[in-house]
């Protein structure tokens, strides 16, 4: 046989599907003709659908899960942040209830010289950035294909990488109100993330911290943006704070700011005992077209019009605060959406006045509703009530960061 | 609660997707929403293809494999054929190389009075017949969910029970030749095709056979049907001639015109030594329009225009035939389909002069090849060539019927 002409043979869309479904490994080139020919059209829903669930259940290796992140990166625009001097380091977050670091990271980020994406604008997902995404993410929502940490770790990495940035701090939450409940899940997406990204050339730390309660104390929009403002100022609840500093002092760290983490949250404390921190968040505001005043005078945030507490029915102290619960209150109540085509309203929430281990008397309030609507501030009462666990003893305190992750992870 | 206000929540189909991929059974109306909504066309080719991938990695259990081949029967017309008062026997085969058993069983169950559907005609797939089926196995055929014993035995049982059959003899081949090459494999599918047949009130039986050789000597259209005549006039090769009766006698006792298999042959072979079961076929021909006079000119069937003997190179004993290169010699003669859109050549094919156990003179024919192309010919020469190993000492021989599979399988 005349090697010379033996041309490579052409790649069929079924045979990677079967080799995938075989629990074979597919390579860079097979993995990169899928998503170019799904984002081009040219490969069918069905066809990337059938391959989305044997992914999910045959998992992918180390090596498909970074060629499937790269070439979902390199599906749309990459950012170039080159002639920006500062190292450009981002956080992502998994989400939670009362999960508002992002808006206190990104001022403290920029006023400490990183250039952070966040330091420029909030921003959401774009067409341009990573359309492969997009394009699967819609596709695994309605073919029972989401619940996959290397499809997920993929998706995110993807995103975050095609911002063209330096070094990324994650913050994976474990716990009732994360979607990760178990630990062991969330470590095994955090090490999936951290090694996507080391393959890529990037520097990438995962903190796997605690989502059993609510983080701070208050959840829905405006309530949270208060409280982003509380900590701001250099007050605000202990956890709420003690996380931002831990995040920051970790951006620091990988963004050559400072030498340690330690270092690194000093940073961070001195940007907002200062104001620096406050300063750069007015700017933030006004640059996006919203009204810096509020920093100043919270009340002209949008206040819900009645307020109902929820108090207690025994005397004891606080074992435990179903985290999903106090979610879906808010949801309730109209702060977040049930179905896509839901509006929401920003000023409802609850203003948690007991977390866990916090000793309390019975008829003293638990949580405060701030509603809109009786009928929902009904259901949401049911649901915080049912959520607070009252016993005798103090509980185990659980620890805010359980664990880090990451090379950079001994560095402290 | 109030249980005569609480209705069934509707199935959705995300749902039933994320069940079957974390491997939990689905209930009999899942499956049926699934299957009516496809054929429907109100489930999406997507979801179905992500379903067919998670039944393909879990597998399906028992009564999912009998939920979704009643599902998919009740998707068309069944047949309704209790005006005839004789037992309607049917036979399968998964297929092998030389596999020409149905035309000469069609006339002999006919014959021997049993309604045997291809008594009246050789059918192939309607679209009135299980169209669930059809537009399942089109999108398998294209996301790599085609090899699973659960989705291969609801495909067939499902086609077989649509035509209102009483029982059902199996023929599973196993061998180089079959679709199943490992035993196991073709033992398991039998298992679950007899059981789903019991499931659903039919007598069923499974023989495991032989395919790893062709069967009888003759190999392509034109070729096998005048192999088919030989065997009705009483002659043709032992193993199709046995395999033949073997089958005949099951499908006689299942009908209930015998009282056991061995009777079962025994009339079978009466009804070809008394030209009975020839004259049947005789009357098939012609009342599906074809020409019956080629019955006693075997000539006037579609003949290749050249002959081509393949020698063996060495004196011996055929030690084994590679039964899957001969039928890819004779596809690459044009005897069979590569593409779909590929004709057919009747005439095409091989005549084997040697078998498995037979000795061989060095330069003595081993088949011989009857072609219309020239390159055509050089290609398969070069498959069959090949696929003979001459050896030392006769081989081990392999029995026809490896197996019987079915409740009825201890009657003999």
């Amino acid at each position: 046989m005349n090697v010379a002409l033996v041309s490579a043979p052409a790649i069929r869309t079924v045979d990677v599907i079967r080799k995938k479904r075989d629990g074979v490994e597919l390579s860079r080139t097979e993995i990169e003709y899928l998503v170019r020919g799904y984002t081009s059209g040219e490969i069918p829903d069905y066809q990337v659908a059938a391959w989305l669930m044997s992914a999910v259940i045959r998992g992918l290796t180390r090596a498909e899960t970074a060629a499937l992140t790269d070439a979902m990166l390199r599906s749309g625009e990459v950012l170039d942040l080159s002639e920006f001097s500062a190292k450009k380091i981002d956080k992502h977050s998994t989400g939670g209830v009362g999960d508002k670091t992002s808006l206190v990271l990104a001022p403290v980020a920029a006023a400490g010289g990183l250039m952070h994406t966040c330091g420029c604008a909030m921003i959401g997902q774009t067409a341009e950035i990573a359309p492969a995404d997009r394009k699967l993410y819609a596709l695994r929502d309605v073919t029972g294909t989401v619940e996959s940490p290397y499809l997920i770790c993929a998706s995110i990495m993807s995103k975050k990488l095609a911002e063209g940035i330096d070094g990324l701090v994650l913050d994976v939450k474990t716990g009732s109100g994360a979607f990760m409940k178990k630990e062991e899940d969330a470590v095994f997406l955090a090490e999936l993330m951290v090694e996507t990204g080391e393959r890529m050339g990037k520097q990438v730390v995962a903190l796997i911290t605690d989502m059993d309660q609510p983080l701070g104390l208050l959840v829905g929009n405006s309530l949270e943006v208060a409280e982003v403002v509380d900590v701001l100022r250099g007050a605000g609840p202990q956890d709420l704070r003690e996380l931002c500093l831990e995040l920051a002092g970790w951006m620091f760290l990988l963004g050559g700011a400072t030498a340690s983490v330690t270092q690194g949250k000093q940073t961070a404390e001195q940007l907002l005992r200062s104001g620096k921190a406050l300063e750069r968040f007015g700017q933030m505001v006004a640059l996006q077209g919203g009204d810096s005043s509020v920093i100043d005078h919270p009340r002209r945030l949008p206040q819900a019009e009645h307020k109902l507490d929820v108090l207690s029915s025994r005397s004891g102290c606080v074992m435990k605060i179903d985290c999903e619960a106090v979610g879906i209150a808010c949801v309730v109540l109209g702060g977040g959406r049930e179905k896509k085509e839901d509006s929401v309203d920003p000023s409802v929430g609850l203003a948690l006045h007991k977390k866990v281990g916090d000793s309390v008397v019975a008829g003293e309030p638990l949580c405060a509703i701030h509603y809109n609507s009786e009928a929902r501030a009904a259901r949401a009462k049911t649901l915080i009530e049912a959520s607070y666990q009252i016993g005798e003893t103090p509980p185990t305190k659980r620890p805010l960061v359980h664990r880090v992750i990451g090379k950079t992870g001994d560095q402290n």
